[in-house]
């Protein structure tokens, strides 16, 4: 089991169907499975929440509704409450990214709650006092009042990129090896002085731009022999055209 | 200037303007401020796109449009492709987290342009080919198709984390020093015995359990000094309680 399948994203006091839709898509992404309403307040129909859900709208028929915030997070064995202020219970705050990977340790041993406050108001200062943890997400100055179901994909984004479950994608093709690359510097000084792009004695000055240029980021064994057949095939081309 | 302001979103072929709305919010969430359209096959009013750009709606109203993905891009010194799918030209996709310090080092530079697709194909193959870079956001396997506003909100909170800007909130008190922490043993034994508690001959067992209590997580010097108050107030009221 992930301790992903322990966490449950608890949306307290939500105005907008569109946004329990749109957070239960970005769990979905995320690898969390497990929705709470507390103390819902919704001002639309679900039309829009199963619109915007798309194809996880699984989750937002198994969510589990709550009269409060205190039950929703009952059973939970720690209470992590998001917020975008300053203030009154709110100075030991830390960044998604520095306490997901207690949390999650926290979360191989029981139900933890990610916790999201209403559309306009956020948390109230009652229920940030019961939260056990306290996020703020990285914001610009400018602008720091995010969408809910942004808060909620930034969140569980967090979440899963902890768990280390994703492997991230990577070069498939070897890097060049040194003895590829200076027999590719080789053959190209050789064509390029065959189809006279420069002169014998010019060689080592053009040749430590080209190897600067193939020296940048990853050279792989491919990109190699793609250029070492270029190389090829141009000496090919000038001489059997000398030959006709 | 940061870099991140040479940084421009680039939306090609959007459908909705809800979904660039999103996207202007998400960026100012973040610090970027430079919104382009290519090409763009807008199937609803700009009502939508307004709203929920909510206090970002200068950026919407700042954005450039282009005819095409190639003049949208045209200055840039970097072409930065989003891509969910593995496939032709993808080979080489990084996650946005690893490669963002190199990219905005390209951006201290000039423009860099970070390319979102169609909500329904994404970047086409030609498109892919002329990025310079590819990244694909982490997504658990069981639901890999990312809303487009969420997509740009993600891969621009990875861009504005890396670039150091943000202070991560802190505990503003200090921890409690180790004899300020023994000090608060010391009086809790006393006021543990003194209300009747423990024995004396118990202090050894019961304190070992409330210093793991009381050892757990950051101990500031606040919480020190708020359960020394208890410890000092508990003595006062059984003393002054035994002399009435």
């Amino acid at each position: 089991m992930s301790a992903l399948d322990n966490i449950r994203v608890v949306l307290v006091g939500t105005l907008y169907t569109g946004n329990v839709g749109s957070a239960c898509r970005a769990m979905a992404n995320m690898g969390i499975r497990h929705l709470r309403l507390a103390a819902p307040n919704l001002q639309n129909s679900w039309d829009e929440g199963e619109r915007l859900a798309v194809h996880a709208t699984d989750i937002l028929s198994s969510r589990e509704e709550f009269a409060t915030f205190e039950e929703a997070v009952a059973d939970c064995v720690a209470v992590v409450g998001t917020t975008a202020r300053e203030g009154l219970y709110r100075q030991h705050v830390k960044a998604p990214r520095d306490c997901a990977p207690d949390i999650l340790a926290l979360a191989e041993t029981g139900p933890v709650a990610l916790v999201f406050g209403r559309e306009d108001k956020g948390l109230l200062n009652e229920e940030i006092a019961q939260c056990t943890h306290l996020i703020r997400i990285p914001v610009s100055e400018g602008y720091t009042s995010i969408n809910l179901a942004q808060a909620v994909l930034v969140t569980c984004y967090e979440f899963f990129t902890a768990t280390g479950e994703y492997k991230p994608p990577h070069e498939k093709a070897p890097p060049a090896p040194q003895a590829q690359k200076m027999q590719l510097m080789k053959n190209w000084a050789e064509m390029l002085i065959e189809i006279g792009f420069m002169k014998p004695e010019q060689t080592e000055h053009f040749m430590q731009g080209f190897h600067r240029v193939f020296s940048r980021g990853v050279f792989t064994r491919d990109d190699a022999a793609l250029l070492l057949g270029v190389a090829r095939q141009a000496i090919w081309a000038k001489k059997s055209a000398a030959g006709n």
